[in-house]
């Protein structure tokens, strides 16, 4: 196989706009797999990467993690895939062998890890080439390109009935918000829930929480405008911190008498993930992080808060195990148990892929969809 | 019934001594018992309140919360308790009745919470006099006097046969240990445990790990004097953090080739309590803190250590319900399934339970027992 060429959303360095070139792209070796990418979601943490604030964020990359596309060609040795099958690229592999996998505990495969991390394909090298230069690889998946080469273990094969333009949102955000429902905090019927921040994950979750049939499902964000949304999708309450001197919590625990159930923050603020923990009930109320701090930033509470039953956990895409399990979310999908148009409030070709960028700081749009072939 | 004179060590205010001398103590009201105590336990949160960093600390009080009594009379409307019962008096009450106690998720019964908290009974008085002026009970229990008043809900019945003198340290430590091991944690067969603190309840945790057949078991004391008893109750390893440059949490990783799956804060540090956290296995390690932290302490650490599956909670009195859970322990004891000896490494009468401070604030005794015959 001879390298090729692909179109791709360059991020040169931290805080410049993405720019549109044509990059090479060398062929999948051992355990890899050449993927085309019919259309990727563009999701915070890319923001965040391409902001600089990423420790781990390296330039210049290919970004881009919310994917869906075909089969092009398969490396050496690869079985489980071929060419051909519809996948979801996963950020959060699953190799089936390392002590993570095999636990039974954690989706949190670490296989390939340390490389994914540095930007790196497994075998220490990126595939992507600017004149001879690397350019690194983003979370294992760079589906801001029209080609990408992606490890077999983080390639999840999907029912090639499901229209790519929009399960690629399963990639990451909604399976996200879906699995930190059911899969971390196990929202069980009738429960209490409050979701803080109404951005794509945060909508999930209140999908998430209205298919576990939750009881009382209050929406929180400083932006009225995510309210009527959020009502749609399963929200009874809707909660403006500004409309209220007091502390988030103490608004809650009074809205609720004593407290919720299960709450989720969905925006990477240490300041809400505080103010998670503290609105849950007394005895029993667990609150799980989702959203993505800064780097070095903490969280911080009284122990009093824990000893007297709160339960402070976290949820990194939802708990779910990428190859045995996102499968099952696209059937769901297809078979009408939640539905995906709601968080597509935009679509476009690559060019205008900084535009979505915009739409997303400006807070004007749920999940933009990058459709290569538009 | 008439007033009753009782011999008690008040505790005039912080940081005196505790002055033995004798008390009047009014019969027992609606709902509530007149007890004997036979003998108590010395508990760090008693001198942690005596210290006056308590903020719910209040003086003139008669504390002590770790007892074991014979009842002598009831108030009116006693049912479940009759005169001549052995009973082992409850920081924890069980009302029941309350949304706590039917929750089914948490022993943290809510019914006097209110006025146990500022040293008082249920109806907002104390039955503790000197020279016509009140003296505050001290959660709910006042074992520091011979005679006491303790509301129904706040005693458990326990086995006649069971030696007071001993299984009063089921009041709060021992029980604290194994209840957090056993129903906060569910540590299973083969675990990796680590214990941070090698007092009474960091001890009982030990014994509580050993039962559950955990693999390993890491004690952890800065204090090497405790390193033999922790081997003796079960611990496979034992680290003095002193022996280190490196950050404890760091050696844990190290020694355990990722962490442990549970860990358990024994001392009321929050540092301490950081570490803790953070030396649990990436994926599912869960932190239990059961130590009492300074007023208005927090703990801290970065939200990335849940994201990537840690978890941190708390456990009160062991998540044990005292009046039904309670008196399966004693029996268990009886039964020969742990023993509590290890625990008492001094017996004294209430005229020297300064000299029991004393040892504690030394590091040189796990429990004193005072004997109120002695």
């Amino acid at each position: 196989m001879e390298m090729i060429k692909t179109r791709a959303a360059v991020a040169w360095g931290p805080g410049q706009p993405l720019s549109i070139e044509e990059v090479d792209l060398m062929p999948p070796r051992k355990g890899e797999v050449l993927v085309r990418i019919v259309a990727t979601g563009v999701c915070h943490t890319d923001a965040f990467t391409l902001s600089g604030s990423d420790p781990e964020g390296k330039f210049p990359a290919i970004l881009g993690h919310e994917g869906g596309g075909i089969v092009e060609a398969l490396g050496e040795g690869v079985t489980s895939i071929a060419v051909g099958d519809h996948v979801i690229p996963l950020y959060t592999p699953e190799c089936g062998e390392c002590k993570f996998c095999k636990s039974g505990k954690t989706n949190l495969c670490q296989a390939i890890r340390a490389t994914q991390g540095q930007g790196l394909m497994p075998d220490g090298t990126t595939r992507f080439l600017k004149n001879g230069k690397p350019i690194y690889h983003y979370m294992g998946t760079s589906t801001f390109s029209e080609y990408t080469v992606i490890p077999e273990i983080s390639l999840a094969k999907i029912n090639r009935e499901a229209p790519l333009e929009k399960v690629c949102l399963l990639g990451c955000g909604v399976t996200t918000g879906l699995g930190a429902v059911a899969k971390t905090a196990k929202v069980k019927k009738g429960d209490t829930v409050a979701v803080f921040g109404l951005g794509g994950i945060g909508l999930a979750v209140i999908i998430g929480a209205a298919m576990a049939k939750a009881g009382r499902i209050i929406a929180i964000d400083i932006n009225p405008g995510k309210f009527e949304i959020a009502r749609q999708l399963g929200a009874t309450d809707v909660v403006n911190p500004r409309d209220y001197s007091k502390p988030i919590q103490d608004v809650i625990i009074e809205m609720t008498g004593g407290g919720v159930d299960f709450s989720f923050e969905c925006i990477g603020n240490v300041k809400v993930m505080r103010s998670a923990l503290e609105c849950c009930h007394k005895g029993w109320g667990e609150s799980v992080i989702i959203g993505v701090a800064g780097a070095g930033e903490e969280i911080c509470t009284r122990p009093f808060q824990l000893v007297t039953g709160r339960v402070w956990r976290g949820s990194a895409f939802g708990g779910v195990k990428g190859r045995t399990e996102l499968p099952g979310y696209v059937q769901r999908y297809l078979d009408g148990e939640f539905e995906l148009d709601t968080f597509i409030t935009h679509t476009m070709g690559l060019d205008d892929i900084n535009t979505a960028f915009e739409l997303m700081h400006e807070g004007k749009s749920i999940r933009t969809v990058i459709h290569f072939n538009k």
